[in-house]
């Protein structure tokens, strides 16, 4: 499967090719801070939305509509692939994901399916009615969770402060780690591919939890298996977007592991990362999702620091370090595409 | 007031002197994960052991003689000083501290009293009757939040995930922020002195949620204010610990604002973090906690790991990146120790 060209500000940024202005769009611009989502979310529980594309669709655009960026990403959750796994997925108020059923033994990894990837089709079909909506006006975006990030979820069962259960598998049964974050390269990989077979124009690889570990333990049970995933994402030929959150210590490592855009949180300076990886790839990030409260002053203030430190080199896109939180009011959200489409260099 | 000197380990590594062997010593080394301070706190909640100095010394000096280490670490709680400041401050079960008034308007900076540190008396008493149970021979160390962590945790009044609060606080009120973090120095800094003056040969200063921010706020907006603290503490003449987490992305802004060891997470390669500061501090980590979960030789080859990375330079002293986990079998912490004080560079 090679995808066809289509032309972009956004995709051209991700090829570290020039474009006219600053690319931009935001993680969660499709979520809480926005009338819009909340009127939808209020009658429609988050898997709900997810699994009908009539309203994942909807709530993808609405964004894109309000806001005007510069690319949409699909409404889904990180976690909707543990469902054809085999593990029960619900949403509990205020304490996010939960997992009925998490894996611990030798036995329940051994269960996991990775066969059933075609039961994610829905979210393929929301893809395919964004994909039609836009017209070719923006890139959509699809995502899925790294290895690591999907896999501490389902050791955990749901959030998690010091990861226990995650490390003492790993630590204590190396083997049966390896068979998981094999199982999951096995199910990421397909559920990334069916997400560019309708429509998907990049791929973004969220690896959320990364940074609950250490740089020897990333490299040695983390790294090969994000690698594999990314690797086979971008045999389709659409670029790959690998964020990793509060794992500055490594991010060399994290870039070993591939991406042709690096996503950064806002707990580094951009400039310096960028240069840590000698340029190698397009980078994207990495407001403080916090700078969005400030008043418009100091807002324009910290974006215009942040393009200046990216300056005019070709491959930034720009991003929060995170995504856009519940309290954001929207108009500030808006003068930010506003500050980046203007801002003369 | 100046502190007469002592011959110790782990105070010849804060000054980059050579030593015999590794000093190490663990954060939290009295807590939880062990059965003697267990038995104390079924019986008593953590404000009444940091209020009753015979309470707090015993369990100050349970793991020097349970562990061996090179030092011990007054038992109290980073949040003390607010007390005397005027918050109302109590542990939930589960949850940690949480502060009932917590602070938010420019009223309430202003009545936050600076004036009142001597009622932290009880903790100079519990540091000068361990001083005298140990009989130098190893140091005591003291211990102050960094203002930034007692900053958020007045705003916010416990735990939190986004800083919302404190954030909007600094971007919408830099002149109130100010003041704040002025006050938390004039309190910090005489309740540090009046440790030292208890016995204490060393303090640490924790930036426990120092991650956070990102590097320009930091160095904006906090650094100043560690940097005075540092310097005042300093000017007694013990070395200053000054420890930071989730903060990889900034650590030399960490090490310009000073600290005689740095304190480093697990989160980073601790050979690489020493050099980028060009060795001009002794360095202090950085194991992660979860290593102690592991089964022995793989603990063992992660000891050994870091103590070759930090080589034979004199100035490291062996710790984790973070506290001893709760679940920590405390054979393991012995081990760890023993795997210290046994390595052959």
């Amino acid at each position: 499967m090679r995808v066809p060209p289509m032309s972009s500000r956004f995709l051209d940024a991700c090829r570290r090719r020039p474009t006219d202005v600053r690319p931009v769009w935001f993680m969660r611009q499709a979520g809480r801070y926005m009338k819009q989502y909340r009127e939808i979310r209020a009658k429609n529980s988050i898997l709900e939305i997810c699994k009908r594309p009539d309203l994942a669709a909807q709530v993808t655009l609405q964004p894109v509509e309000v806001l005007d960026v510069d690319a949409a990403i699909i409404f889904a959750d990180l976690l909707l692939p543990i469902e054809p796994m085999g593990l029960r997925l619900k949403f509990v108020a205020g304490e996010g994901p939960q997992i009925d059923n998490p894996i611990r033994t030798s036995h329940d990894v051994d269960t996991l399916s990775t066969a059933n990837t075609d039961e994610l089709g829905y979210v393929g079909e929301s893809i395919q009615i964004v994909s039609k909506a836009l017209a070719g006006k923006v890139p959509v975006i699809g995502f899925v969770g790294a290895p690591f990030t999907m896999a501490s979820y389902m050791i955990e069962g749901g959030a998690s402060r010091n990861f226990i259960n995650t490390k003492t598998l790993m630590y204590r049964d190396e083997t049966l780690w390896r068979r998981l974050m094999g199982k999951l390269v096995d199910v990421l990989g397909p559920f990334a591919m069916l997400q560019v077979a309708a429509g998907a124009r990049a791929i973004q690889v969220f690896d959320s939890w990364v940074g609950a570990l250490g740089a020897d333990d990333y490299v040695r049970y983390v790294a090969p298996y994000s690698r594999a995933l990314i690797e086979r994402i971008r045999s389709t030929g659409v670029p790959v977007i690998h964020f990793g959150t509060g794992a500055a210590g490594y991010f060399r490592e994290l870039h070993a592991a591939g991406g042709d855009v690096m996503g950064v949180d806002w707990r580094l300076n951009i400039d310096q990362a960028w240069m840590d990886i000698s340029y190698r790839s397009a980078i994207q990030g990495n407001l403080d999702p916090a700078a969005l409260l400030a008043p418009l002053p100091e807002l324009k203030t910290k974006v215009h620091e942040l393009l200046k430190r990216t300056g005019t080199r070709p491959g930034h896109i720009f991003n929060l370090g995170h995504g856009i939180l519940p309290e954001t009011p929207v108009e500030n959200v808006k003068a930010v595409v506003q500050m980046v489409r203007e801002f003369k260099p």
